[in-house]
């Protein structure tokens, strides 16, 4: 009882954080990037603006929320799946399709996201330094897909590939941006051979006469973010 | 005498829009797209905001006359370049370098068009109807750069590489965006690199193995504007 007392502040902070937050979700999902305001948010949660501008002062607090949640849910469905094959392009493909399941329900609202999210200065450019949790949960799932499998890639090459699959994982969405075929089967297909070319590609990255000029474009394109 | 007379009117509003034009482009190159807008470029061509809105309903129509003027530049610098040599990659070499050499004025303000041109429904995305000139133009110098170059690459995939170097050229474009090193090296850097690896690559893809998977990729990536 007693430290149920002493817990109580603590407990009503995160439950008003915890409605906060899936209240924007809910607007996010709904409305969009552009219609969602803090402002909002406090009134359909029932909350002073002053309070709701205490945990979250920025709509783009609000967006790093929603880019953690929607890594969470990326990982929850995508770590059971990985378990089911320990070939390197079925792993990615595990990865890159369950990630791209996991943004349908913001497809309508992508390019408010978009538009928002792809200058270098935005605060909620999923390169930059506010987005690292969500960013390192998202590497980190292609680590695992990488990790987990069984190739005979070069060390130093195997290191930098998480990085550089990521990187494709943002040009994919780019590309499901503008997708409006009915499924996003465009965007699948575009999946589906460039992960066929890939495996028939990658064994070649162990050729002398390939694996340094690689190497070396993989170390430039990982210094995007530098 | 006579015919000059009845071409006044026309030469009258021919300099008009080429004052409000060049106006236009030099705001666009010391203030970026956000700070720019007709009604202030009526004011500084000295001209009436009802004339200006007359040539140019929307700061739109002026971002396509950007995009047109600096592709014109672009093919006036590519195009004696381009007799030097007849080597595929050294042609794609210089048409990819004098096109970011062009956009270098802009760096500055980059991040502002990109933010304004990404999303599918900007009237001022590259992809889009209204920049169909400005595309065109472009893409005719990588179409250019293949056409004329030695090469033994399939007929159908020689058809369809210049507009996928073109949509490899918005993606350089992107990188460089993102690039803030001294001279953009390391987008130079990358190019070079990519050339180089294309070098090898291209060839391999006569082998039957690769060449249906190759050719449906690519044909998936020229729908990217579908």
């Amino acid at each position: 009882m007693f430290e149920n007392e002493t817990d109580a502040p603590r407990m009503k902070s995160e439950r008003t954080r915890a409605l906060i937050r899936d209240t924007a979700l809910a607007s996010f999902r709904e409305r969009g990037y552009d219609e969602t305001t803090v402002r909002l948010i406090a009134h359909e949660a029932g909350i002073s603006l002053g309070n709701a501008y205490y945990y979250f002062p920025t709509k783009n607090h609000l967006v790093q929320e929603l880019y953690v949640e929607v890594q969470r849910e990326h990982r929850s469905v995508a770590v059971p799946l990985l378990e089911t094959s320990d070939e390197l392009i079925e792993r990615l493909g595990i990865v890159y399709r369950s990630g791209l399941a996991t943004l349908e329900p913001f497809h309508a609202f992508a390019p408010g996201f978009l538009s928002a999210a792809v200058s270098p200065r935005s605060p909620i450019n999923p390169l930059g330094d506010d987005s690292t949790e969500a960013r390192e949960l998202s590497v980190g799932l292609f680590r695992d897909a990488v990790g987990g499998a069984r190739h005979s890639l070069p060390d130093d090459l195997a290191r930098s590939l998480p990085e550089v699959f990521w990187l494709g994982y943002l040009l994919l969405a780019l590309f499901w941006v503008y997708d409006s075929s009915p499924g996003r089967e465009r965007t699948l297909r575009l999946l589906d051979r460039g992960l066929k070319l890939l495996g028939i590609a990658l064994p070649l990255a162990r050729l002398p006469l390939l694996r340094k000029p690689l190497r070396e474009l993989v170390e430039l394109i990982g210094e995007v973010r530098a």
